[in-house]
């Protein structure tokens, strides 16, 4: 039996907390008033352990890689869009380009696992363990050894471009399928119908969901894996992709960046990085409410209260990239706002 | 008896609407995956009446006022705040300043009638009526004549940034005491009880919500304002920060900008200048669901379905500011994502 490789994440230290929420509360505005801004600047904060936290160079790495459950007909665009849509983001031209420019964020797209091959790239990180997952279906997505490959390389990753200057990392995806891991890995871990984990992904009509719905079912029936154990159901049902995104939050928490967290797949990884790390949460700010079916569920699962509500359902961390704007506007308005006693307003009276 | 200003706000034209529509769905995503931005790059689209619109020059106009009502005790703050916080707008330490530094909107802090004044100063425009409104519970808040030039010169405020280039107008005000106003002309315009319209502003506690509420109800029994008169309302309930802005909206929209909306007192202001124009709300982009209390009420009376829901309530414009980047983001997807044609990538099978 392979190993799953080791992370070690700490909760974060909340010493501070008082101290920043008084920070927040002396500013000029009343009590409260910035909302969620205010709950993500003490996060953040307490996250780098500072008074006036800053965010550098952030990147988002998408994570591309193609599933062999696709052959059981739970999508309805073809396998291979997955190669296509990574030729579309090495030209620029997919949305998370369009938000990743707009925003300055580094863009890396990760060769997880794509049924292909591809010319090499400035962008295009080649981490390949294999040429896409099995048919869950009929045998275990991943071999435990390919999943720890994948976890290792995807903490390397990570590692990587915060050795680069970079303390907040996003994380999105590209694989045709994997809202069917992704809802597989979820009804397992959280132990729920299967029926509250899947949605329609890219387009499902009402047939396609039932038989998606169905399919799982029965491939969660047929290996009767060990829910207490993440690293297991994670080969089991895994994606490379969702694999490698695993290993790279764990390693993003273990050194203490924001990891901002995007759509229904982005959870679905997390959830089984929670599962090995419960502190993994800590570090985590929720970018969007995917109009994916299960997304909800699964963030109350996890606790999470995203700050984004647009009815979006792309993945490719579109969601980590619009929200960024969000993160810059919650750390200056902590480091660059007045006081009432700096700038001579009164405050409410008592 | 004293005219109000007209304009004339045209609806805006549908034509373009197939072919914009079009342009949306052929974009690399499964269908409607970029939800509201969607709606928000048709929305766009359609104001500007362009298949590649242009987002030039975002401007913020907050206006600041005084109000005669808070002699009743309606507001936890002093009156003072008003003029120290545009003070605070004038040396960049409020939460408008930083998030307009942070997007580089023009940020224009426009006295429309704070009870002090001010040293000239480069961002701030003198467009004083009057040191405040009256005390609405005893006499009408503004004379028709002060009401009049309040839409007067909003709008020729709003037509100088037009004149300079710019085709985003957003909203903002500073008014200890406007929540009151707000409230009163939603409850008459809407004819709703104030309760549901009245919140606790600035902090107030239940005791000062019970008396809030109390005084409006008061005030509207005792002018008996003919609800169908929008000036007349705005005249007896007024606020001059909410007259001049309701003025700056019909100016902006009847030159077919985009108008971006704050929350409530923006949306009370709207909902005047609806009243004399209806099409104004085709030219509206809402922000943000404030986090005072009659706000989503208001929405719901507007048909408005704001972008973001992040519990803020601060006003200032800061709403409009916070939001910007998503209509970028809208006119960014629009115009540089490639096509399912164009990137070679396959569509959804039949």
């Amino acid at each position: 039996m392979t190993l799953p490789p080791t992370f070690s994440v700490s909760p974060v230290d909340r010493r501070l907390q008082a101290e920043l929420q008084q920070k927040i509360d002396t500013k000029t505005k009343p009590l409260g008033a910035l909302g969620k801004l205010e709950n993500l600047a003490l996060k953040i904060g307490l996250i780098q352990q500072a008074l006036q936290p800053t965010l550098n160079r952030p990147v988002i790495l998408v994570f591309a890689g193609d599933h062999g459950i696709v052959a059981e007909g739970v999508s309805p665009f073809p396998q291979a869009v997955t190669q296509q849509m990574v030729l579309n983001f090495l030209t620029g031209g997919a949305a998370i380009n369009v938000f990743s420019r707009q925003h300055e964020i580094v863009l890396r797209v990760v060769d997880a696992g794509v049924a292909a091959d591809f010319p090499p790239h400035p962008q295009l990180v080649n981490a390949k363990v294999a040429y896409g997952s099995a048919n869950f279906l009929k045998q275990p997505a991943l071999t435990q050894a390919q999943c720890a490959s994948a976890l290792n390389k995807g903490a390397e990753l990570a590692r990587v471009e915060l050795a680069a200057g970079s303390n907040v990392l996003g994380f999105g995806e590209m694989g045709i399928g994997n809202t069917t891991s992704a809802a597989a890995l979820m009804s397992v871990l959280c132990r729920l119908p299967v029926s509250l984990c899947a949605g329609r992904g890219t387009g499902l009509n009402d047939a396609g969901l039932t038989h998606k719905i169905s399919v799982i079912e029965q491939a969660i029936a047929f290996h009767k894996v060990n829910a207490a154990s993440p690293f297991e159901v994670l080969s089991t049902f895994g994606g490379l992709e969702i694999a490698m995104m695993t290993g790279a939050m764990l390693a993003a928490a273990e050194a203490r960046a924001v990891l901002l967290v995007d759509g229904f797949i982005a959870s679905a990884a997390l959830l089984v990085a929670a599962r090995m790390q419960p502190a993994v949460l800590d570090y985590c700010v929720f970018s969007h409410r995917s109009g994916e079916a299960g997304h909800l569920r699964l963030l109350e699962k996890l606790n999470a209260d995203p700050l984004l509500d647009l009815g979006m359902r792309l993945g490719e961390g579109t969601g980590c990239a619009v929200v960024w704007p969000l993160l810059q506007s919650a750390v200056a308005f902590l480091n660059e706002m007045a006081s009432f006693e700096s700038a001579g307003v009164s405050n409410k009276s008592a």
